[in-house]
């Protein structure tokens, strides 16, 4: 497991304290440590002798002058020696709590996008009372086109199957009501193309579902919808759980999303990530990665109608 | 006070019994009940002989054969018929539970919209620990154009100011960070509009904020963005206080959102709403009336420069 030292708006302190907590907790994983050799040296130095044999280390070398450079930066070069470290084998899998945008750029350019993909989707998953619901995109496709989001309903019920397992997941589109018309035009296009597209793993589309959904699970287990309303809603929903007191017992809202699209395991964690978040992150990597399920969600696409054209669509 | 029966989910039922609880709440509330007679005479029924005097009826009649029509389709009668008890003063101002895009439609047709506003705003206002913060737009106006999310701002830190006594409002523009440029294409054409835009009672433009300023309200007591966006994210707060276990003792999500921009005072109820929430919407109504809100609200807006000429904007 490839962790980005300098990714983060508290790293690397935030990240070290991250990794130390997931070594502990899970005998089985091996880190790779990417960034600056001192602050891998100081991770390492805080562990059990038995602990440091799982334990490497890859330094990132900078440019000439580089070390004049923020930390903003210099994570962009430690995040693409991650990409590669996973594209070389390296390592199984990728965390990092840097900048989304740069993440998702360089893991699309270093890994390669699945057959069928234009835009990879970050997938967060929420705790809901009536099992988890995978939201997506929350921020890799700001401004995505309706064939997009179609495409991102495929990629979110295998991830609910596959990750979650859950069975026949529910498929919505999000809106500002539940009556077919509801919406904008994105919603208003959306609508047609996610009921026409052809769903894996039992699951099926469910029409429009709102705000309401994301929280509670009570009508949908996957939640479409663009980048930029999935990002606020994710922000607003941690938000809304500090102003009540405190997350749920069952656990409050994510702060690592799954990228889904790129050859390879791939989670983001929020740039204000804490040390528990980064340790969060770094266990949904693994988990995904031992239930191998970039190649079995990549597998159920096979036979499912690829995305259109290229488009004008802006970049994270 | 005009009440609009048959607006709502679960109309009359509900609106009764809301109406009920506001006249019984405040002493100095006088309804006028929009609807069918029928109904109108229930409600007065269960009040004591001295309430029922603070109520009159304005039956509404429908076209011929409307009486088969669903209760949806009858409602669009009694809100109109409730805006033009209000244009004609029989009404200091207007609740309904109805369907958003019909009242904000009846209301700018019915009242009219103050110079220099092309689309009235449906703002909310959430309860968060440094304060009141008001969101807008909820539901009014789908796919804004950069100017009229500047003029929602003007609106915005006016209602702010007016509404709730904040002083010198910090007014932000939701987006997915807080650094110049993170956004959609929407966005960063607002941002600069924000910046430039005169704003009222000594309000300022903070910048981009993130989802959780909308519940928290740490960096702003104004949050502008567009209609589509502020109705999901409003409903997943409340999703996520219904997860939580409850709303914070400083009161939820809200159900009622005042609309800014037409000339008289209009309070839109959530579709779904109980009892509290239409007895809320009635004493927001109250509130708004007796500060003379809108009078005063529109009034800030003279000397600052109007919206640009008409758009291909999306009608709610």
């Amino acid at each position: 497991m490839a962790v980005d030292l300098l990714g983060g708006d508290d790293a690397p302190a935030v990240v070290v304290d991250g990794a130390l907590r997931a070594v502990r907790t899970d005998p089985d994983l091996h880190l790779l440590l990417v960034g600056p050799e001192e602050v891998a040296g100081g991770l390492i130095d805080a562990l059990e002798p038995a602990q440091r044999a799982r334990i490497s280390v890859r330094p990132v070398r900078h440019a000439v002058g580089m070390g004049d450079h923020p930390v903003a930066a210099r994570a962009h070069s430690t995040v693409r020696a991650a990409v590669t470290a996973v594209r070389d084998g390296l390592a199984d899998a990728l965390v990092s709590a840097g900048a989304t945008g740069a993440t998702v750029t360089a893991a699309a350019l270093g890994l390669g996008r699945w057959a069928g993909v234009r835009r990879p989707a970050l997938v967060a998953t929420l705790p809901a009372v009536a099992g988890p619901v995978v939201l997506l995109d929350v921020g890799g496709s700001l401004e995505p086109r309706a064939a997009t989001l179609a495409r991102h309903a495929v990629l979110g019920a295998a991830y609910s199957a596959v990750a979650h397992g859950v069975a026949a997941p529910r498929v919505g589109l999000l809106s500002v009501g539940t009556e077919a018309g509801k919406g904008d035009r994105l919603r208003r296009a959306a609508d047609p193309a996610l009921a026409a597209v052809p769903l894996p793993c039992g699951s099926r589309y469910v029409g429009l579902v709102e705000g309401y959904d994301v929280a509670l699970g009570a009508r949908a287990d996957v939640v479409v919808t663009d980048g930029f309303t999935g990002n606020v809603l994710l922000k607003a929903i941690e938000g809304a759980y500090a102003m009540a007191g405190g997350p749920p017992d069952s656990g409050g809202a994510p702060r690592a999303a799954a990228l889904l699209g790129v050859c390879g395991t791939v989670v983001v964690c929020h740039g204000a990530a804490r040390p528990d978040d980064v340790a969060s992150g770094i266990a949904l990597a693994a988990h995904l990665w031992r239930r191998g399920a970039t190649d079995l969600i990549s597998g159920l696409l096979d036979g499912i109608p690829q995305d259109p054209a290229p488009s004008n669509e802006v970049k994270p």
